[in-house]
């Protein structure tokens, strides 16, 4: 069982504190780090499994810290004892963050304090300037988040069981989708069997478009009925043990037009062609061309309007974005990322179409771990 | 019905514009505001209705702007169409956000730009300053979640209906909680309640801690099994067209232990106080004072771990809080404040117990939102 493996805390909290002190964004050659400050909390739960809702890690040459309020001190001591939480210094915050952050960058040496820029807000970033005023504040980007990108034999073990689950899910999609539904219902069925199949939670709301709303890519559940001759798109995900699983597949109810059929077979080997695609080494961008190339033989170029895929981890959408070369930074797919390959087209008058499945990139291609019929599903 | 009655999308924007206006945080007496940006996503919803998780809103003397992208656009127009959406004028964003708010800048007249520093990150303001370099950017604090602390009627009617719902969930309790179900099933049982009571998502994790897991206010629903003598809390939310409701009940599996239920029972007393005493005019701290009082004078002071309650609207969490005197910043309640009142008391090896139910502020005291049965449920 891949949770009997306990995550590489030790690797994970070294490769970042090397990294952090390789960096002298603004600091310049003679600049030493004193401290790097991580806030954001799926970068606390990766590099330590604390999962609260409040919580600061400081990482420094010496011992690192975690600053945690009375809600969560009693149970991430019991998760430390067993095993659950990494090796951190906890210590409780009696009174507000800002000022324990201040406290504790007192007891170091001299040097500066790096922090996750597309994390802190400004109004944090002042009061942490208040509280500390000597210390010279650097911005970093990205910092764990491209750590996160190559998933590690402990995170893959759980990606594959939760999308294992989800496909699961997916193959009993049947039994939920009806023509007289309504969306809303279709979605409370399909949350319901998420929750059921052990997931922690979806892993966001439900998607479920039908007829003219499936031309809208995020539209919401309403009360509109399915009804002969609509296409329906069934996107969903849960989270497992803090990873997400993400899917989409297409359902038709009674007879739909022979251009729906033909915008559905579409996505479809605009899928299958992102697919092949898909290989370490090869660039993310590629990725979304191969894609965008069939939709647009297809004369469905102009309604392809979202990114191919993105990748999948703690976080529902992160690094790496599988979109247009003119959109994303250049990126090389590594063999060990997880992301999802999901194209789609949307139509007005006509309706929409989006095919997502989650895969592991190898060496060789990619490994597709939502392994669920992609036929479309008439009801 | 109260979803009749359009949102006053006009007034909510220009006490925003006005407000912004009016403050010169940063920016001296001479200075001129050009524009506010307002990019946290609730309150985007707040001020004109889009729910997208992607958009920027620019407020100016003159008209105001949402800026929003492809997936977005068409969904968009049909809601200001239908009347969903407020009097904005809408700007679709072909490439990047920062470029286009850059380019909208560019082409509003001299002045300053506010922007909300409370939810702009380090790295976007860092990206913002260098698309209008010549623009002085000024932070503010709390801009819209200030006017947001009360709620208007619209607000009110849906709130309501949301607490209304939640309660009824509460009254199915006994079907869900049995000793030998895990508190993982239990909580899925909540979960598909809220679902089908129509409320669009959960508003958080459902919490179901039983036994010692009761003890920590923050645990997550494992697959321990429910047994006799267990405390189980029950705390749960949903969300009903944007708007959050929040309720704990207690159970008990069979027997439990005298002091337990000396400590349920001081919990509901706590509350019971603390509800007395809101009322229009009151510092928030003296409400939780009130809890905390009775629960000092149970002993129980120390074990009481978190803040008598938070505001409760588009956020789950929002002004004002209902903390001690020492943590929160002084806040006089106002009629029309919707909040939640939730002592609790935590003890290692006993177990814990919070009870919470949400109410809206009146200039005589408060209303029950969540009207449903507080006894002990046995089962």
């Amino acid at each position: 069982m891949g949770d009997a493996i306990r995550p590489d805390w030790s690797g994970r909290l070294n490769r970042t504190w090397q990294r952090a002190a390789a960096s002298s964004l603004a600091a310049g050659p003679a600049a030493v780090r004193a401290a790097v400050v991580i806030s954001t909390p799926t970068n606390l739960n990766y590099l330590c499994g604390f999962r609260g809702s409040a919580g600061l890690m400081v990482l420094t040459s010496g011992e690192h810290y975690l600053l945690i309020d009375g809600r969560y001190d009693f149970a991430a001591r019991s998760e430390q004892d067993a095993g659950r939480l990494g090796p951190v210094a906890i210590r409780r915050v009696e009174g507000r963050f800002d000022q324990a952050l201040a406290d504790l960058l007192g007891e170091l040496p001299a040097g500066d304090v790096a922090f996750e820029s597309e994390f802190v807000t400004v109004a944090v970033l002042t009061k942490w300037q208040a509280g500390s005023p000597t210390r010279t504040w650097v911005p970093t980007s990205e910092l764990v988040e491209d750590l996160r990108v190559v998933k590690d034999a402990h995170e893959l073990a759980i990606i594959r069981r939760a999308c294992a689950r989800l496909a699961d899910v997916a193959k009993h999609l049947r039994e939920f989708v009806a023509g007289g539904l309504t969306e809303r219902q279709v979605a409370g069925s399909i949350d319901a069997a998420i929750l059921r199949a052990g997931f922690s939670a979806t892993a966001f709301p439900t998607i479920v478009a039908s007829g003219p709303n499936s031309a809208h890519p995020h539209a919401r559940p309403s009360d509109r009925k399915l009804r002969d001759g609509d296409l329906v798109v069934l996107d969903f995900g849960g989270v497992l043990d803090g990873y997400c699983g993400d899917l989409t597949r297409m359902a038709a109810v009674g007879q739909v037009q022979a251009n729906a059929r033909a915008l559905v077979d579409a996505v479809r080997l605009a899928q299958d062609a992102a697919l092949a695609t898909v290989r370490a080494g090869v660039l993310a961008s590629d990725v979304d061309q191969a894609a965008r190339d069939v939709l647009s033989r297809h004369g469905l170029g102009e309604a392809f309007l979202h990114a191919t895929g993105h990748g999948l981890g703690l976080d529902l959408h992160e690094s790496p974005r599988i979109g247009r070369a003119d959109a994303v930074r250049p990126i090389k797919l590594e063999a060990g990322t997880v992301c999802t390959i999901e194209p789609g087209a949307y139509v007005d008058g006509l309706g929409g179409a989006r095919m997502e499945d989650d895969v592991v990139v190898t060496a060789e291609g990619c490994e597709v771990l939502t392994d669920a019929p992609r036929d479309l599903l008439i009801v």
